[in-house]
């Protein structure tokens, strides 16, 4: 992830907080210098860090930001994630944006790599979805690298993904294949959403490289694995919670994409201690 | 909420979601026009419906937008929120970012309003925090709104609030008061977080207008509650779960804050149909 | 004032001022370096000493920016506020926006300390309105308050304000009042305005932090005073100019609210020399 | 002026004004409409009426306005100058910005209508200069035209201007001059600061287009007159007021620039009343 | 294309052509109305005709715009090819803008054209490349497409394109691919660029999805696709000018990419005339 | 040229081609230190290298740039223009998004110069038109003055030019040239479009300060330069290509405008190549 990709944001978060400016810091502070820490209040997996510089950076270019443990690395409550140093005011009014970006982006790097060790021992790779924050995609499908996740597509002009309306649009499976070929670019993958053994079979007669098995029982999976054989990528996809994650990612699919890694993780309990 | 407040907030989530264009719809789809609707596939208070009609106002102004609920309304699962009709192209290419949009927001709004019915009977009053995600506070303190809680400060120049870092810079309370008084504008009511009794009567002395009692046990709570009779406002604050919540109403506290309506809650269940 | 806060509006008027290029200085100069002085050329107090820091760094990060005067400081005709070393042609070409900014912003708080040393002696506090400049209301308020003046809310999600149109749209200045509590976040003062000794006592009677006695004589306001007796604060506002300035606050009013601190100051006559 | 000169400016004031929203309007009024009218409190000359169409719009579109005066119109106090129909609330939330436009703008066409008046009989015309609010130069030079005014250069990329500093740089007026012309493209007029009678000459032997008579008293200004005969344009500039601008138009001067029309004006009394 | 993903560069080209104003024509012109049409003075392919019609109602809402021909249409000297009707003043400010659009976009789906028929009989398609104007991919893209090519990847967050630099870096191409499957999403395609046929084997042996035969001559082409036999798809690219073109083709390849659509192709001749 | 004018355009350009992140480069290279070289594959002028410093530090401020040649030097085939040292990955991010501003205005650059040494020895000097590239004005034309061409007027707030559109909504030349005299300001020179020799004489008879013959022969030029006899700057329109140059500079004009120098020059061949 680049700063280029992620500073706009930072800067429009901060806008937001500041407001007119920090009316109780700037009437209590003058120019006191200190120091403070990033520390953990229950276990994760850390996301986010280059961002909560970024934050602290804007705010003032003369505090001094230490990183004590590298996004992906695991940690457990107590540990110290970072130091900052320099003038209390700046670390005071980066507080809340920093830890607003760091534990929502912890929040899904853990909650991604507890499904990923969920189906550690099958070739089943966990992914995301476009199911993101409004405005926070690149940040949320970086956290779920930093889980250990996969990313599905970016955005609509990155992976061709035919869905139900596409297919009853098109009338066929076999012709919304053929208007993409005659339409898209060679660069796009083309997946296709099947929610039946005959649309499995429809789709990898058209030579398509992914398919998406929508709600389908684990039974239905099973078969669906047998069918195709390695022919074609295969995604389950479509309320896989984690009781159900061992169990799908053993009928031998390579793909779960979770909506949830993104949409239904929580913030993870961090505090920002000023020593 | 004005629409001058999220135009912009929906337009950068459709160029995040549109990239260099929606390859599988524009090769598949030409003008075909139809009508989908938004149903809930579970019970919750909705929020956020006229951020969804700007989402596909902005894709394509053509297309008719029919509310069935209004924001803050009860729905329950299988109720038919929304119904749009158009050209069939838009409807997809806006579909998500709506969906996200809507989700996140209605899921803010049934979990405050869960925390309203729960406190019911009491003067408590709910609200929530600066625990928002980064860009989107407006509307996700809108949400809290349309669930029935009310909104704490919205950034940094809103309301004085006096923190432990502050009140140790100073010296003390009366001190970091003081300060405020000879700095801050007189439109701001000043807020102290006390975490013990003596915090509290030291605050109490200063006269300002709110408290907040910070992670204190609700035996503390009740004697902090007898202490000001009505002085203050009195705030809860810091770890209230669903389990404490009506104990911690019960104590008299005028106002509970809840960091977790907005950075804990998760993406209602809903859906978008193409009829 | 935070960085954050101005640099946009910095940029902005560089782009508005310096077009395609400045084709004078960049046909005539190539990289002389040499030294320049803004001096005073009347007498009075400093406000925008760090928004012309931004405006030369902005242009050339190499320029050297020396202050001699603070913001909030008195300085006589002939006195030099500051020094730039460097490149010439930088110099020349923020000049007059450095300028711009700076003779406003040192003419709102040169306004500013004339009228609070008029008020000296009472308890009156001299404060600013929402008669600002468009874009610039972030900086004229710290000019009121580098002035000695202090603010009245920033904008309309600030402070509640109850205008004549809120009282005749409510009906009562009390079912207003009512309406407020209803709907409004906690952490808003509420104020009313109000033109007759009876609003007064209505607007007492709810309970609100602030009164506005608009347009009022004298004689009214010692009324309301008494009247009052320290139970809300009380804001003399309307048409209140110089000569009226120390009558007014002779009456006990706390807060006195200027819309010409902002609207009606001039440019103080500061110039750039290079020597 | 075309409307995408200005539309981002009321865009950023209503955004500055609005912040989180209008909480009194918002809490007390629902879907009230109502009529108001802009009123004058003063006499005066009109400008910025497309400015404060473009504010009430961006606000609420379904808004109904009618300018009853057009810009550059004299009106007199108690005038209606236009009515405004539609929802209250929206018609509340626009009114702050809306008359900071229409105050300002107006009080420099106003101020400027009055220099006019005062040099009329002579050949002068008025100009303003780049002593402008930053961010608002568009407006405020259109304003100026609306008195009767007529604009200096917009910008350093306009007209070159070579003044004292880049003739020092340069050696000599006839120096500058060279370099101009060798690096300055043929749509460029070229200007020279003149502060004595032996510059004005060394200029007009350069064959500039226009002179500036830098600070000189009214009867070196005569002397110009004579020596350059048409030659060359004249433009009087520096610290003259309205004392002294019959004498100096009466010296036969083409151009008076006044830095006062833009940043010492004050704001006109306008009042939005609801009817 | 969807006017969300042009409407802020037409925008920002408005604005830089519109500066302070069109000088000229708000001076001679007043409301006259009039109709004007665009006309073609060479043979060519229509690209661009949205973006012409955008920047036309961004100046004027009021404007009627009639499009005789659709992008993809191939037109004649002297044929008309849109009629513009409204304000005269609007279609003159408009004018160099739309057609400084419509001339470049055409001027490549024109280019295009020609090489789509250079290769026709033959498998090969023209694709474009990422040497494109700065800011105008997205509509220099699909200019490429409205001319009868398609598109190689929009940017580099699209395919995976291993170049000579990854492999060196890496060490070997199957290292660099090694390392691409370790760590990029499962959407993306994997292309190896090589420069012999030694690197074709390689490349073909790690089962990547496409190949580009860097500035092979036309034997070495012939090798590889007979190495490759339909494994992996075939990209000529590097050099290849019209001469060249229809010998590639003949060698078997799948795609041929040319710079030169986009970096290469000229401004086609077209006219505004007023009727 | 200055940084505020075009590091915006840098920011948008590498926006466009980083798109979510360089998916390959980020998943093949780590912390691996490098240097790179732009070199010269033909003959030409240089332009845009501080455009191209501004792409690599946007990306990574730590790599090191060294300029070998500045701009509106020429260079040779073979020829190392700048080299670049510091973190290989962060060189190629920047590699397109730099050879695009290099190739582009080094492309403009060397066919001004191609055009300026053709008229050599005669007083025309070449310009360019309004024909740019929309959003990249200010640098091609700053590429025009590095080929030793000059700039017609940047926009239609720089410069009057009455065309024949005006003329004919006017009535007349002299008409037309009143309504200006009556309206423009004074910095503002007069050009007038003239297809006949009435119409030369016309406006000579205005006083107007440069003349267009637009779309003339030689000899009505010649004419043309007779008839003005130095009175008014005359500049030559119309079609004019290489073949055609020398001879209509020889009839004594004082401005050639060529729309193809911005319009219809193509890419400069340059590479990257990484030691």
């Amino acid at each position: 992830m680049d700063r280029l990709q992620y500073s706009h944001i930072v800067a429009a978060a901060l806008a937001e907080d500041l407001g007119f400016g920090d009316v109780t810091t700037d009437s209590i502070l003058r120019d006191e210098t200190g120091c403070a820490e990033i520390v953990a209040r229950e276990n994760g997996v850390l996301a986010g860090m280059p961002v909560v510089v970024e934050v602290f950076l804007q705010i003032e270019p003369a505090l001094t930001f230490t990183c004590l443990y590298r996004d992906g690395e695991s940690f457990n409550r107590g540990d110290v994630l970072a130091r900052i140093e320099g003038p209390v005011a700046s670390i005071l009014k980066g507080e809340r944006v920093a830890l607003n970006f760091l534990q929502r982006l912890s929040g899904i790097a853990t909650k991604t790599r507890a499904a990923v060790e969920m189906v550690a021992g099958t070739k089943a790779v966990i992914i995301d979805t476009r199911k993101t924050t409004p405005g926070l995609r690149v940040l949320e499908k970086y956290a779920v690298r930093m889980g250990g996740g996969r990313n599905h597509r970016f955005n609509l002009s990155d992976l061709v993904l035919i869905k139900d309306n596409h297919i009853r649009a098109a009338g066929s499976i076999s012709e919304a294949v053929a208007r993409i070929r005659r339409h898209a670019g060679f660069p796009h993958k083309i997946e296709v959403e099947a929610s039946t053994l005959k649309q499995v079979k429809e789709a990898l007669a058209c030579g398509v490289e992914v398919i998406m098995l929508d709600n389908m029982t684990t039974a239905e999976m099973c078969a669906a694995v047998n069918l195709v054989a390695g022919r074609a990528l295969l995604e389950a996809s479509g309320g896989i919670n984690a009781e159900r994650l061992h169990e799908v990612a053993a009928t031998g699919v390579d793909l779960i994409s979770m909506g949830t890694l993104t949409h239904g993780s929580r913030a993870l309990d961090l505090a920002l201690n000023l020593l």
